[in-house]
């Protein structure tokens, strides 16, 4: 991250719109890192973190809408902690990860689930525009290792996790991910999904909340 | 693209290093494009392009070395056309496709065959820094339907195939894409890859050969 220049002027929250906190040049995620969810899908725990990215154009902010592509019957949320890369980072061991993270956000890895069977591969199923909310804002002081992960559909809790439940942790999940491709400052990183996924249609307002961050909230609308 | 300025310099093409000639914001690939290809590596055709992405960090330049990391036993060329993206795009019709082309490049969708058999998504295998050769330069008077694609390695030729047997056009490649995802100026697709791909290993140069673009050479090494 460059120098933050700090203006000094103060907006309330209310008067402002938040952009999604980074514009990343890769989001890297990883699948079936909770063993309930990895279950609740029909799929073992995998010996080795299965990763995948989501196309920068799919990154969107709080309050952005979520939208359903016309091609899917069947959107679904997963609520995600998600981790911001501060330098570059290749080979780091998993002592050293750490010192490689910026900061800490809310991410939604949004996913046609019809589209995730057909495929197999999870590019297109994950890959729509508007399909990675991101937000509200980055925390750069969190201790990641045991917080609450909800998701909410309007005001009803869908899942409910914590992050002490992860198959690999964040600095597994960082390490083994550098010794395959380089770390960028504005790489973000997924870190899996609780059980409890579940279907989001139009209309819905799906909130994704993270104790110790705050609250990622998108509207849910038809193409 | 924005407009470019030429200085009038000219330099011989011995005394200068290509760089890849573009850094993309993403890199989308589609797996199966053709059949021969499908069949050795004992897969269907699939009923619609299967997308999936490369990292930007993977992109490397001719004559650029491509490293070997040292968890796979297994690496193998891929010969492809790749075009390169020039205007924004959004669910384009298949007809207008053309119309958001900026030209056409060679690439090298160099794979971990053994880390794309364990982990079936496709991320890890060819997700490695170095394994997106580029290059040598971008054509942007090019007739991308019948032409020779070749890869060779040291003097034998591994592939040649031609792009009249993709199984999705480039047309309807490009439309499908932009009805999942954004396209952006700079974004690459690389266009599925013809039979014969096989292993490359420590020592070996491989070319990628493209009839009316050029040569696309990296050295191969050890990590």
């Amino acid at each position: 991250m460059g120098p933050i220049e700090f203006t000094g002027a103060r907006f309330a929250i209310g008067d402002v719109r938040l952009l999604a906190p980074i514009l990343p040049s890769k989001v890297i995620a990883v699948g079936r890192n909770y063993a309930a969810h990895a279950a609740e899908m029909g799929n073992q725990v995998p010996e080795r973190p299965l990763i995948f990215l989501k196309p920068s154009t799919s990154v969107i902010g709080t309050h952005d809408v979520i939208r359903l592509p016309v091609d899917s019957d069947q959107v679904e949320h997963e609520a995600e902690l998600a981790l911001v890369i501060g330098k570059v980072a290749k080979d780091v061991p998993r002592e050293k990860a750490n010192e490689v993270i910026f900061g800490y956000t809310c991410a939604n890895d949004v996913t046609a689930r019809d589209q995730q069977r057909a495929d197999k591969q999870f590019t297109r199923a994950k890959g729509h525009d508007s399909f990675c909310p991101i937000g509200p804002w980055i925390e750069t002081t969190f201790d990641p290792s045991s917080v609450r992960v909800r998701a909410l559909v309007n005001d009803e809790t869908r899942q409910d996790g914590n992050t002490r439940d992860m198959v690999f942790d964040i600095p597994t999940l960082v390490s083994f991910m550098s010794h395959v491709m380089t770390l960028v400052p504005g790489d973000v990183i997924l870190t899996g999904t609780p059980d409890g996924v579940g279907p989001i249609v139009n209309g819905d307002t799906v909130t994704i909340s993270i104790d110790g961050i705050g609250e990622l909230v998108n509207p849910v609308k038809r193409k």
